[in-house]
């Protein structure tokens, strides 16, 4: 009797924690766990057995949203429910021990019990990297393969600029939705659309980064929105990829829009020049 | 008789081309074929093959100098001798189409027959980088951990600096050089011998950099000279980290060169880090 009063006495509660992680994407199978075997380790399915080697239990990590395989993460935001004793500190650099290097937990913290990782986000900001080289110089850069979208051909980036900003507001997301898991409604909000050249500048001085012999330049689509859909960033690249090399004209997004059909829009950007960059929860929680 | 004297005609005489290889080497066995198998594909032997498919001839690559596993090179320069009637643009398309997207020729253009890559090149240039993170940070970042060393304990910076200075001029390098193949001497020229701090400035906008939340520098050993020793920069740099750390002094350089003695040296320094940056060729011939 005095030693069951015991058991119960140290067993840990479940506690509520906060993760921020970044993870590059290549070789995961995205975030989510996978239903069949196969297809190679998942973020979460790996956070969910370091968690397990270290508490005993298992818990798994919930995303304020799923990543496609590929697909990169620079700050990532889950929440997990746990029964442990230890300090946040000590849980991080545990679970860190325990993941391949290039999934990393950037922060580990303990939340209110009900915080809830994907319910409670409030905005979410996508960055799509393309790079851009002329036809003559055909030739990719290796070391940036695994980050961006090779292309090629001319791309008018004014025109791309102008079709982005179409895309601001309220707006039924139908034709830039893949399919996947129901969803209640396919009506989002973007709050900012946006195609940006990076000037290379003194990056060009890593060698990873394309040098001074390579002729190209970094161009971004930076999409922030309240919510996203099935491969919505990728298919919003593609199309105005699209429409920055003449295939339609950037007046053709509201149209593309409006006819609320996955046909009108164009096709699905590549995933590896694609980072989930911030996630943000509303201050009144 | 006819026939022979036609297949005779048509048959492609050897020629030379010099090739500029680019590669992430993060998943090859380095540059040089392995004489046994298993131990994963090499460079040298992914172009042999790409060369045979499109030439039905055996041609292997002739490199400036190999590379490690791990390593990687931003402008690599090789030879290759082979019979084709292929135009260089063509040879050069054809060859990248049959290689990963990691590995790929920049250049490829006729040379003189008898330019041989490793006996004619004047010059090198490796670059290794440190991701150097406060220990409080202690995560390494993700997107850069094939391309970096991380580190976290202080370093010394100015006196990385002054030890790095010691290394220049004409000294015998047998304390910094791993066993391999033997050579016929361990005098090797350093022409400049380096260790800068590149600001990240608006490199940190890039997803793959560390961003503005993540407290890390980026330190760069540039070695110059004439030619290296079997892992002659990575012991250079493991030893150059050690006396940033305190485990050595600035001064004992001189005496780890006079003593010509591995033992002397420190640790090498772990392959991701490394690039071979460029292979100059005295203009003379």
């Amino acid at each position: 009797m005095e030693k069951g009063k015991k058991r119960l006495k140290s067993a840990a509660e479940k506690r509520t924690f906060r993760l921020v992680i970044a993870y590059r994407g290549t070789v995961y199978q995205g975030w989510q766990k996978q239903a069949r075997e196969g297809g190679g380790p998942t973020v979460q399915e790996l956070i969910e057995k370091a968690v397990k080697k270290i508490t005993g239990g298992k818990a798994s990590p919930h995303a304020s949203g799923r990543t496609d395989a590929g697909v990169h993460a620079r700050a990532q935001v889950a929440h997990l429910r746990v029964a442990t004793h230890l300090e946040p500190e000590r849980l991080l650099k545990a679970i860190n021990a325990h993941l391949p290097d290039d999934i990393r937990l950037l922060s580990l913290e303990e939340a209110s019990p009900d915080f809830h990782a994907q319910l409670h986000a409030s905005a979410k900001t996508y960055r799509y990297f393309i790079l851009h080289a002329p036809e003559s110089q055909h030739v990719n850069w290796p070391f940036l393969r695994n980050f961006t979208w090779f292309v090629t051909f001319p791309l008018d980036l004014g025109a791309m600029q102008e079709a982005a900003r179409a895309l601001e507001g309220r707006h039924d997301f139908q034709s830039f939705r893949n399919r996947g898991t129901p969803v209640p409604h396919t009506i989002r909000e973007i709050h900012r659309c946006v195609v940006i050249e990076h000037p290379l500048g003194s990056a060009r001085d890593f060698p990873w980064m394309p040098g001074p012999g390579y002729e190209a330049r970094l161009l971004e689509i930076r999409v922030e929105g309240s919510g996203f859909l099935k491969q919505m960033v990728r298919t919003i690249a593609g199309t105005l990829v699209e429409i920055g090399r003449g295939k339609r004209t950037a007046s053709d997004m509201g149209r593309i829009l409006s006819e609320k059909n996955r046909k009108a829009g164009g096709i699905t950007a590549p995933p590896q020049g694609l980072f989930l960059d911030e996630v943000s929860y509303s201050k009144l929680r």
